[in-house]
């Protein structure tokens, strides 16, 4: 099935707010394996509307549009809609119903534009929005089947995946459910993961399942879509590849599905009623911050401290009469060190050298870390190939997957993909 | 003129990549009175990119294709634009020469595919690329002129700047000069902006002062975009604009152009050879991390501290005979105690309540910050309405601008938009 999509509206074309939308829709889309074949973007504009509808209709089979629906007179998609489709426009007296309940459960009174999002093209198909007063619809116009849905995230992601999404999958006429499992970790290119990974599929049916993978360095998550008869014929068909990725990929993987490293800490430090500080040179207090939004109240991260130099970190950790150089014995004082002057149980130290050009333009930085826990202290150096954006983000994953790493008695000094070997 | 943009590559085209090439480039000529009317986005798919270019030469007068320009099979801009503007494709010798300079620099080889790359359409002119191996080109399909822009963000900035936008303003016939000069506010909705502004372009000469804004929570960017027949043109056009807007906006300006208020902040600091820390309570070390990242090794800001609870912070800061509760005589403590600690001539303290939920279904969080500064110290609280990822940020954006306002002899504490007013 020829799967288009069509954005609307001047922000969006004007580049005002960035399409994350239709990044949201396709990705949705291909985890369930439907596949978009072509984007089109134009404005509030009646003629451009018209023709990017017609063309449409003459290349696929399903359509979604996307915005247009506000009560604003430059909001145009019904309209132009049953142009396209050649009819005209009705009054939905079910939708004025619901936002006439919409508003009044929200005090306030309906402005008379509203009315406008009640009108639909004749015959239109409704699609329900809980969440919004823009209704969405579907329609014919040529011989491809079109949706529209509103410009708001939070209604458009509802709407896709309760109302689009099932009517998309009738219309390919095969039954059955999807499911996606999800792997995260860190220190695996993707080429790498790829290479590892390549034939796992072959351990389910033919085609059953789809093995992706997306890059967000410095973690790479990958992608397991699954499709099959009912859940239990998901569970059948995943258990044996969901049991390969996940010992191929290893002490890798930092966390699955909705999980992160930092939440896999916290839980891990959480099951024997652990706390933990860190200290942090030249990372921008990243590893703290992400610990800190991750612990939501619990007090199992109790204290975070940068600094702009070792001595600096050395200062605010009580340990006045320590000196440089930035190497493994500083970063065990500081791991040490945080950890008792914030009452812990543990602690960890990630430092940073930016800065030493290699040669040949090829920038790097040295990463200093360790993870202190009652009586042992551990450490370890890398070197991560990059600029100091790229080093800092490595180090701030490396810092968070070691203290993972220790928690979970793996190995602590793994080699990554991202780490230079001399 | 009329100019359409056509995104190419199966990552763009599936949403694995979020499309913030195809925002850059509208926002950029938009910005120069240039207008975006119609984006497409395709796969690397021979069939499709070629319907693509077929459409966008007979609506545009000028067409930004976006990515295709790699060394591997699946990159088929320059085959396909051949294929259009029906000509063949021809090794570019000067370009050849540029990439095996441009791997002999990085002392590594240039693998046999990267000789696709010198590949154009025969008759192309070639486009300049000083970062990387993808060089750009112009041909004509139809009766539109294609440029061909590298996938690299880094490459395609620069690119855009320095040689495509040139060229789009030669055509369009219009000589003369932009500008586009920007006001970074906090404190101030769109909203208000738009109506304290509406009339100030009446100040220039008939449109040739454009203002608009975009709204990045908690900041809000105003813009105006000029025209004019020269460099000094512009001065004359956009001094009375310019001295218009920084008054009306007043204090509420946090910086302008590529200045940030965290720049401001320390530039203001290192007029006075001053130096800060901060102390945070629910900002997830934001604060912190901001000046960090800003700083650059000036060690003007000179320590972050975070903790998980008030008692946590009074604990960090040698403040042990402290205790709650959470109120401006405890925030100003906290301001002090991180100046002290840290050695520093400023200190910043910003402790943030979470969670009140004021009926309605509106929640709002309190905010109390205090700036230290010698033997004084001033503070302030503040209601923020909405989520806590709102009032966090919103608090993160307070506490940075109530310091800007300290060290500038601002009004410390003048009610933001955001603000409750009860």
């Amino acid at each position: 099935m020829r799967i288009e999509i069509v954005c609307t509206g001047d922000e969006v074309l004007s580049g005002k707010i960035v399409n994350s939308n239709y990044a949201h829709i396709c990705r949705r889309l291909e985890e369930l394996g439907l596949e978009v074949v072509w984007g089109t973007t134009v404005g509030d504009d009646r003629k451009r509307l018209l023709e990017a509808f017609r063309l449409a209709s003459g290349r696929a089979d399903a359509v979604i549009v996307n915005g247009g629906l506000g009560p604003t007179v430059d909001d145009l998609s019904q309209e132009i809609a049953a142009e396209a489709a050649g009819v005209g426009l009705e009054i939905r007296q079910e939708w004025l119903t619901r936002m006439e309940a919409f508003f009044q459960r929200r005090g306030r009174p309906m402005s008379p534009n509203n009315r406008k999002q009640a009108m639909l093209p004749v015959g239109a198909e409704l699609i329900d929005n809980p969440v919004g007063t823009a209704c969405g619809f579907a329609v014919d116009i040529g011989k491809a089947r079109f949706f529209f849905t509103p410009g708001v995230p939070r209604e458009l992601f509802r709407m896709l995946d309760e109302q689009i999404i099932p009517r998309l999958q009738a219309m390919t006429g095969e039954s059955g459910v999807n499911r996606l499992k999800r792997f995260h970790s860190y220190g695996i290119g993707e080429s790498r993961a790829d290479t590892l990974l390549a034939d796992v599929i072959a351990l389910a049916p033919d085609g059953s399942v789809k093995l992706g993978f997306q890059a967000h360095y410095p973690q790479l998550e990958t992608k397991l879509a699954v499709r099959g008869a009912s859940e239990d014929d998901i569970v059948r068909i995943l258990g044996p590849v969901e049991a390969e990725v996940r010992k191929r990929l290893g002490s890798f993987v930092v966390a699955e599905d909705d999980a992160t490293l930092e939440g896999e800490i916290l839980e891990a430090l959480a099951g024997r009623g652990g706390t933990v500080a860190v200290s942090e040179l030249h990372t921008h207090g990243q590893i703290g911050g992400r610990l800190a939004a991750c612990d939501g109240g619990r007090g199992i991260f109790r204290r975070g401290v940068i600094a702009n130099d070792l001595g600096g970190i050395f200062a605010a950790l009580d340990l006045r009469d320590h000196a440089g150089p930035l190497d493994q014995a500083a970063v065990e004082a500081a791991a040490r060190g945080v950890m008792q002057v914030s009452g812990t149980d543990h602690g960890l130290a990630v430092l940073v050298a930016h800065g030493s050009d290699a040669g040949g333009g090829e920038s790097d930085g040295t990463i200093f870390l360790a993870v202190a826990s009652g009586d042992t202290t551990v450490s370890r150096a890398a070197r991560i190939i990059g600029d100091e954006h790229r080093v800092r983000l490595g180090a701030v994953e490396m810092g968070l997957d070691c203290l993972r790493r220790h928690l979970h008695g793996l190995a602590f000094d793994e080699r990554v993909d991202f780490e230079k070997s001399k």
